[in-house]
């Protein structure tokens, strides 16, 4: 576990607690009265990975071992979460909202599960979006859980992106996400995120790579000759391109340190293709890109070298959009002023 | 290990040991003096998954499991081996040949290891096709190992493919082979099949899925699909359309059984348009298809989908192409007559 601000003791007037709760990590923020980030630590309590011997134990003792002294110390304070874990896979499933929908109205649509200790927690719900297979082409069925918040929590922060916008979100599964009028109208899910991984830890590129990539010592060179390669490539060839990794690694054209980048450039590449070449007929801009800063310089970097640099870049926006939806729903401000000091 | 024609030891005129040796499996045949398949076994001890605590251990050990009854009862019968224990990675490195390159000139590269109990093991190079990156278009490195020598036995059996053919093998790493007046003059590699195994064992598609996948039981309607729309996508739609074997199961339109072959169709469908969509010039009849019969009869499937019915379909050809190589190199001849009763 990873905290900041570990002065929380030193909180006056604390108003949530929000867990960004997803498939790899569990991220907790102390939100004080106003909304702002007052503490947060991090875990790789995903929901893949949790502790204990069972999903329920395991679910408890993330949570309690997270966020069980803040608890302590205000008791009553009120948990609001979004991510996996309201997936089927999650601590209790909260049914799936579906597109197009207004952003304002997720609030209300919450799921509650109470944890050992007794905490009701307030699960968001997540979006779907139906398979629309036609002559003229196919749509089909996509989801998401956790990303629907940070848009929420962008748009809090960007108030002119609710009238017409493309928000990216970099991550495991990446997300691209259409907003028009105030609603999510359609969004995309890549796997390059996850592809890389598994690829990494399990596949035979992964042999010739280096274990640990730092991002300071990123090969750019490389990465972006993977992307503008991908970028180019005709329909299909991602999956020839891949093995590319390994056979310009044993010609000798790419170092072995250079192989990880590459592979990275290929696949997000693809993302950009998949997104942006697609006659769609979409709004790329404004186009905002919001996540962990150093996935995002990756994508900022790859999108500014196919021309669609974007108009802001955020951090992880889920405590702004957990904010307002307890706002909203009535959690934050009642509780938030009854702990004031 | 399984093995069958275990009555071995009724075989009267053995010519040859050939060792079929890939990254997770290993294929040994007893061959008769003039070439026929006397007895076979197979275990899956790939240059991945070696027995031992060492990588020089594990060769051994797995070499002396698998033909050492056979050596004791005729020391001395010829070895040679094709596939990845010929790479880096392997028991030891047999530099690779380069594109374009004479078919019938591999047994002038043999490259010899002796194992622990003296035994020579004469190992068979791999192909290398070099990077052209020009400003009409990139064809990246390329590499091959075991599967020039199954091309080899192909054209044994079929030598009317010498004069111009394309050899499909599919396999962990499928490869397209294309053949010109006796040489290979192309190749293409496609990931698909390690794709599968680890989005099925390692990512969050594998989650939905029933752990085993029986050939017979197959759902050809969930594999067509997913082909059909993997073949007809955009450039870079597969790193989201991989996604909807996840997202289709949670909205019903796939079933958790169907996903497994959903996903296989995805994965073949982008490799038939990475071979067959673009506009190469390479030939593409005759069209042979050579490998382990439960995986071809799912690709001979997918190319009648796609409209290139394959002229002929070849189980594992490396015992006639490791046959051809050893009496070639005046191996097989030599000792098999001196092993003649």
């Amino acid at each position: 576990m990873t905290s900041t601000a570990d002065s929380w003791t030193a909180v006056e007037h604390p108003g949530l607690i929000a867990l960004d709760w997803g498939t790899t990590r569990l991220r907790v923020f102390l939100l004080d009265h106003q909304g702002a980030v007052a503490a947060q630590r991090e875990a790789p309590w995903g929901i893949q990975q949790l502790p204990g011997t069972s999903a329920a134990e395991g679910f408890n003792q993330a949570f309690e071992g997270m966020v069980g002294d803040w608890l302590a110390r205000w008791p009553g304070l009120p948990v609001i979460a979004s991510g996996m874990v309201g997936s089927a896979q999650g601590w209790r499933e909260a049914p799936y909202l579906t597109c197009p929908i207004e952003i304002a109205s997720f609030h209300r649509h919450l799921t509650t599960v109470t944890s050992l200790s007794g905490t009701p927690i307030h699960i968001a719900p997540g979006l779907v979006l139906p398979s629309q297979i036609t002559s003229a082409g196919s749509v089909l069925a996509d989801v998401m859980r956790g990303e629907e918040i940070q848009v929420l929590g962008a748009l809090s922060i960007k108030p002119e992106w609710a009238t017409q916008s493309c928000i990216v979100l970099p991550g495991t599964h990446s997300k691209w996400v259409w907003v028009e009028a105030g609603k999510v109208t359609h969004f995309m899910t890549s796997m390059a995120g996850e592809l890389f991984a598994v690829l990494r830890q399990h596949s035979i590129l992964g042999r010739l790579m280096p274990t640990a990539m730092p991002a300071d010592s990123a090969h750019w060179a490389a990465f972006e000759e993977g992307l503008s390669l991908a970028y180019a490539a005709a329909p299909g060839m991602l999956i020839s391109l891949l093995f590319s990794a390994r056979s310009r690694v044993l010609t000798g054209e790419l170092s072995p340190d250079e192989s990880s980048d590459y592979l990275s450039g290929l696949l997000i590449g693809c993302e950009l293709a998949a997104a942006l070449k697609q006659p769609h007929g979409r709004a790329l801009t404004p186009l905002g890109l919001v996540g962990a800063p150093e996935l995002s310089r990756r994508y900022e970097r790859a999108l500014g070298w196919v021309g669609h640099r974007p108009t802001a870049v955020l951090d992880n926006t889920a405590p702004q959009g957990l904010w307002k939806v307890a706002l909203s729903a009535g959690l934050a401000s009642q509780l938030g002023q009854a702990h004031a000091a």
